[in-house]
């Protein structure tokens, strides 16, 4: 059984970072890939190794929605068919590099590492408010971990944290720490939620909007397989009954996040906040980025911290707390998808010998 | 059997290094310390990792006599039990960290590692000269060793390396590296001793103290488990029976040093020169910890190109020489602690499968 | 069997590496070793490290034409005994360290790993260019490479590269990458041909030569174990018979390249090239040196790619192609020239147990 799930679609990059004419090279769950956009706007994603000699297609060359490698010079198609190998007529079948089903949806480019044939793109989780008209959102935000993509889940499966890692950053007071949220099943996934009824407004939103009273606080978010947080907060006057769905006068957020295994001991982090209020302000979308790159510092640092004493001690046993019923449940979700995946797939067989052209 | 020794004092940190309201953080044999003050005084040290989630207290923060987790918020005391799980009424009775013996002696602050019920104090090596009035004192000293702690042992248990290694710096002629030293077993240790009558003073000595004619000159010193040397070296006008135990007129120096392991491949180095002159000199203090250093330095640099050496080729056999007899005989003390330490302690119940929450 | 060939002679420096007085380290197939020229003027290599405590020797002082230790003082002599130990009258027989045969031969240090009986001085490549009157050369080039030696080997035995790696710098066209070498057994490697007739001279010719017609153009290289590249390249006007052997009115280059194993993950590779024309201007050889540089550059980034991608996953198996001829028979010269060691070679004991010596 792989250690990642490879039947479910990854945030593998920002639209943006697929250029027009270029070559963008990440590496999802073990695999690297070389990604661009073809002349028809449409994504690809290729693994990033040349079926010859193993060297990286990302150094290689563009041409037309085709890639040249630049040491031996095979030229492969946006199927990972070789189209040219030099000094032959025509290209040996067996000469193709994987392709791996690539979409982009709002915004966010989505790769899909099991079976071709299961690719299903009704699955990939909806982040619409991305690139929704309505909705204005912070630039796109990026960090590297290095650490286990587990321990990031961990942290964004519970909030209890806010009200430590985050004290001077995002607030969150210790009574919010012992805030029970309610939390569901959803396909795929957890929803979890928190209501503060009647509280006064936070300092951050006396800044966007002037509340004459108490105001209704929440936060409810989907966190789905493989690790995408799409979250509804915000606030509204208390008495315009927001839990019932109402939404009159409120400042709304739509966060939306996503976790991507780069490895065992790194992965990718990827968010952006959308907001209903504010359209246009560059300025306001400047502050709440920074505010979220300041927050998710503190968190890198004690998910790094954390995952290095982990690594000093294998036998280290942590132990369950109320604040973990998200996260225990989150990881049983994960190994039954990666249960799946083993039914899914016929066994390959094993490695064979290393070839002599290996090094 | 645990590569260290695991009942016995070891030197962890340097008295100011515990400041009042801060937390210090070291690892000492694989364990992650924190350690601090309390109130009253008294070094605290506790394993260094939440028992909750695993992240390092040391992140945290002080509350009085206590230390809060920055992650989720678990308190503990000083003595290791959490006493606040933020959303539960109490905290469960299972939910604590590791305390070890901790006891400040003479400006170090030693923990011990093994069966709390067998850490008794008087076994502390006594290092009464590093604040006893009437010696002088350098400031403490401090390297970070990156090899296993035995190369480092093995240099200061052979002083013939003075001639080769600290030629241009501590000196040491030829004769000082064929000068058979007597060696005596001690408890827990070897005492080494050399003595040269009737030479003349060496130029450093001639810096504070002119004498009219020949001196004798000494190096004695214990060096006992874990790795701790505590030397009474000097200088005497010949003539007046120093070897004899008289010490008229004589410049001598009480030299402690400590080396403690941090991992199987990284140790600590504690250091500090006391003197029976020029109290009060802090030109002299600051002349002579720059001697230490730039000799301490060269030995770093040896045993550093040594322990790379024996890292690149794990079959090399050293040949011994005359001079490695206190080392040989020292591992074979080390070797019979650990064995005893075997004894001492019930075996532990093999390392369970890794949890689900680790990462 | 030894991943490296033991009974064959290596580059292991430059001349000028080796100075006077001087102690010169690198290591060699994992074998690191101390290098100099003793008074006579001739090349020493012995293992750098003492038999005693396992100090490089590299780090000792030379002491006429031996080398002391500057650990704890023992003298080698040029031959790898000790003759001297501090404190005893005469150093014990056992106490030696390994001497291998080295050879100064035209500029390039050359040891022999294996069985010194074997080590025949005929055997050694012979670079003559490289310090023969009659031919100007650059200066002397060295890169050091992150990866195993046979990435190296293997770029050099296929130059179908040129007109993907090196499009910018030495050119190479495409049709340059179609052109079929023609490949030939000769004692411990291969001879590659390649000959275009009747071509225009390339723009870096016409700098140092007005053709007034078309060219006839050529590289000719052996390539031989361990891996060792001569090359005859160079133009000649067409309708002179150049490739009949005629050299009428030719530009002629005389490359020598040396690919040295460090380790299994990274290599030394020393090059320069003589040439026939403008002795004794060092623009010239300032110019080619820098044009090389630049050229081998590219092939260590895309060959550490390369390597990288290899480390990724160890069951990728490279799909060979018809550029692939010569290097799958030089590695397969290798594999039997290590069958060979193994058969030269009575096998020696299995490793002891490691002494209590070291750490």
């Amino acid at each position: 059984m792989s250690q990642f799930i490879e039947n479910c679609w990854y945030v593998a990059a920002w639209e943006h970072e697929l250029t027009a004419g270029g070559l963008f090279a990440r590496t999802v769950c073990d695999v690297p890939l070389v990604m661009w956009r073809d002349q028809g706007g449409l994504p690809v994603a290729l693994e990033d190794r040349c079926c010859h000699r193993g060297a990286p297609l990302s150094l290689g060359r563009r041409e037309g929605d085709c890639v040249r490698c630049l040491y031996h010079g095979l030229k492969f198609d946006s199927t990972g068919a070789c189209i040219e190998v030099p000094g032959l007529d025509r290209a040996p079948p067996k000469a193709r590099v994987r392709r791996l089903p690539c979409v982009l949806s709002h915004r966010w480019v989505w790769v899909w590492l099991g079976e071709p044939a299961l690719a299903d793109e009704s699955l990939i989780p909806d982040a619409h408010w991305l690139d929704e008209p309505g909705w204005a959102c912070t630039p796109p935000g990026y960090l590297h971990y290095a650490v286990n993509h587990r321990l990031i889940n961990d942290n964004l499966l519970d909030f209890s944290h806010l009200a430590y890692v985050h004290q001077g950053t995002l607030g969150g007071s210790e009574a919010y720490a012992q805030l029970r949220p309610e939390i569901e099943d959803i396909p795929s996934g957890l929803r979890i939620t928190r209501w503060q009824l009647d509280v006064p407004p936070a300092p951050f939103v006396a800044k966007v909007k002037r509340y004459p009273g108490n105001v209704d606080r929440w936060n409810i978010y989907d966190f789905v397989l493989p690790g995408v947080l799409l979250m509804d907060s915000g606030f509204a006057p208390t008495g315009t009954a927001a839990r019932e769905g109402h939404r009159a006068d409120a400042v709304e957020f739509r966060s939306c996040q996503a976790v991507t295994p780069e490895s065992a001991g790194s992965s990718h982090y990827f968010f952006a906040q959308p907001r209903n209020f504010a359209h246009g302000d560059e300025a306001v979308d400047r502050s709440l980025h920074s505010s979220l790159v300041e927050a998710f510092e503190e968190d890198r640092g004690i998910i790094t911290a954390q995952s290095r004493a982990f690594a000093k001690d294998a036998r280290f046993e942590p132990l369950p707390m109320w604040v973990d019923s998200a996260l225990i449940r989150f990881r049983r979700l994960e190994d039954e998808a990666r249960r799946r995946d083993g039914v899914a797939r016929p066994e390959r067989p094993s490695a064979a010998a290393p070839s002599s052209l290996a090094a």
